[in-house]
């Protein structure tokens, strides 16, 4: 491995160009970013394509016709910095700290995006396998443009399976695959009263406030044990069995700052977290601090669906069960963008061949298979577009604020991950284990 | 009545100064709407006195010792203009259309003041009783300076009765004297789980969401009927039986464009509006739209109390109904500005001689006694301090648009309301009406 520069420098400078796809000032530096990743692919035919919105990089590298072929997810963009007094170092001033590169993006996505890099650069000259790269520039936003893009490259990109540089892995210390992801599907309850607002003292008492009719409704969502109310929202619900992980509630208690956990009856904490689906209201926005009865009040609701739930039925099943009380009326509006959960078979031969990867490097850790709470858009579009499968196979770590201040990456990560997606790639070639 | 310009002169040079007293840019407006009412009041020693906010108009006008001696009270400060585009002529631009004068403060309080100066500046040579004058400039940001003020200025203040230029009338075609005002009590309901905003996706399911709480305690605030479910609540409240009042609920829930009116069963609506306390959620927060769980949710809360309750009684009723739910912990954080209800005898040699004044003026409508579900700090706080009664002797109309766009006076009731309080003071004084 030739490499010119090492892979922390590498990473370094792609952590140093801001790429916010959310913020229209940074459009300079996404273009910035999607140019230095191509660079790094010259080899590679690596070249930035347009798209609707931010550019994709694209590029390939042959082996034979015979040999099975890949497509390599990641992406470049990163979230807004947010509040910068947060941060101990600048956000785009990559700092190395304790065997950590702190930055924004450091690890969402970009370090795990130069594990898929450097691992090209070192196969360069002789791939085993045939290899695509689609890195893109608006995950952060929600990949607006993807479907259109995969519709119109799908040709270019068609390949036996996605080995996607993002998702996290779950803890530092136990290497991981996850197999499963919940979908999502929002949705906003709009309660709307009096045709004006009123004031509370003129008026209260002799007119139904939004505010008293939202918390009704929204109160009506769960039990008291904290399992949904909704009926039908459990229907098409399948059992999981998980395999033994040890999860520890106190550690768990500690990191979230609640003084208990609280969720559906019969269920783990572990088995809540990842088998089961959740309906949470993520705002509730009504009124003011004055004496006003609002004209309407609002909640924004998200659920996280498994495999077996349609987010259509969801909303549905909401619609039925929501009522309005007297001398209001209730909506309820769809938020575009619902995204169906996301599994492979843990008994998938990508699955098993990223466990050999990663016993040869954690030689004394068997893999776990994991399943996220989070959602994996691109992992749905790419089987419902490309009709290939997802391996999900990042050296992120969950811990490492992301989307947070102070985001870093495990710089060990990089020498752990390349090696790791070198002797994927050797086996998913048909090759036998280095 | 040898006037230099005409009462509505006087009212629209009033109206054309924006005297805010909630915004700092309107300090110098505000001490030239003080200046402008002592000008006014240069017969009656008028003067701007220092508080330790906005300053105090003050005057007096001697009649003799053996007289009764009463204070009026009104206010120069208004609300802001809100959202300009709102008004169909500029605020601070007083216009007249249809025998109204359009402007912010139009009739809250400045129309109603004037009718006061106007009545002083006629009796100027012989009032028939002692006349003191006391215009502040906070009505509208809560009065913060008047309970120092009343204190420091008590001698000074000494009188018999207050008559005051605030307060509106009920409806237009109706002459009408509150004698009752709610009295108010602020808090805010505060939920706190998690010690930082947490992923929905990574977390949603296995702690307690702040936002779910909350419903669930605002929820629990009320019944589905509409009646108060807090226990205690209603101890203190003593029945009122209301005169015979004309109401049609077909006009009010077109006025609030509602579809049904909704409130505590066995009562009117205007036994609701005007005799029963209410608990309004005037604000629910927590959150946003996006996939959080937040780390906190509050409820604002107002409570409109009736004369024989205390606001202190109320505010621990309401502690000892909020449970918290597993998983978060709920505090109450009572808001400053406690006040009680206001109430004056409907057989009060006051009231009586309103009503005759009234009838003077009016004498094809007999006055109706009515309440108001809004609340009157100044009113308490006279009682308090001073030790007096406020008569409520205002000829603005509930419908005036108060603290709203367009608000406006009807120009008819500047001689009207002369009529009335030049009737009203001779009958106050003793003499027999004219």
């Amino acid at each position: 491995m030739a490499a010119t520069r090492s892979s922390e420098q590498e990473l370094a400078a792609l952590v140093a160009i801001p790429s916010v796809s959310g913020d229209p000032a940074h459009r300079a530096d996404m273009r910035r970013a999607a140019r230095w990743i191509a660079d790094r692919l010259a080899f590679a035919n690596g070249r930035v394509v347009e798209s609707d919105g931010h550019p994709v990089v694209l590029g390939e590298l042959h082996a034979s016709r015979d040999a099975p072929t890949i497509l390599v997810y990641g992406h470049y963009d990163v979230q807004p910095a947010g509040d910068a007094s947060a941060w101990e170092t600048p956000p785009f001033e990559p700092t190395v700290r304790d065997g950590r590169l702190y930055g924004r993006g450091a690890t969402d996505d970009k370090g795990p995006v130069v594990v898929a890099l450097e691992t090209a650069r070192a196969f360069a000259g002789a791939p085993p396998l045939n290899v695509r790269f689609l890195i893109e520039g608006e995950e952060e936003i929600g990949s607006p443009s993807l479907p259109t893009f995969l519709e119109a490259h799908r040709d270019e990109l068609a390949a036996d399976l996605v080995v996607s540089a993002d998702g996290a892995m779950w803890r530092a210390g136990e290497p991981s695959i996850a197999v499963a992801a919940k979908g999502l599907v929002a949705l906003d309850l709009v309660v709307a009263g009096p045709s004006t607002d009123l004031h509370s003292g003129r008026h209260g008492g002799a007119v139904q406030n939004p505010n008293h009719a939202l918390a009704a409704i929204v109160a009506s969502l769960h039990r008291a044990d904290g399992s949904v109310a909704v009926d039908g929202f459990y229907d098409d619900v399948m059992p999981v069995e998980l395999p033994a992980i040890a999860f520890d509630e106190h550690a768990y208690r500690a990191e979230t700052g609640v003084s208990e956990l609280h969720g559906e009856p019969g269920y783990t904490t572990l088995e809540r977290l990842w088998t089961r689906p959740t309906l949470e209201v993520n705002e509730l926005r009504g009124g003011g601090a004055y004496t006003v009865i609002p004209r309407e009040a609002r909640a924004h609701v998200t659920c996280r669906l498994v495999p077996e739930q349609s987010p259509a039925r969801v909303v549905e099943a909401i619609e039925r069960h929501v009522v309005a009380p007297p001398g209001v009326s209730v909506r309820i509006e769809p938020r575009p963008g619902a995204v169906p959960a996301y599994a492979i078979d843990p008994g998938h031969a990508a699955v098993r061949a990223a466990q050999q990867a990663l016993r040869s490097v954690y030689p004394e850790h068997e893999p776990l298979l994991v399943r996220i709470g989070g959602t994996l858009p691109a992992a749905v579009l790419f089987e419902r577009i490309l009709g290939v499968k997802t391996l999900l196979f990042s050296f992120s770590t969950a811990d490492e604020n992301l989307h947070a201040p102070n985001e870093f990456f495990r710089l060990a990560r990089l020498d752990e991950g390349i090696a790791a997606w070198t002797e994927l790639w050797r086996l998913l070639s048909g090759g036998r284990a280095a």
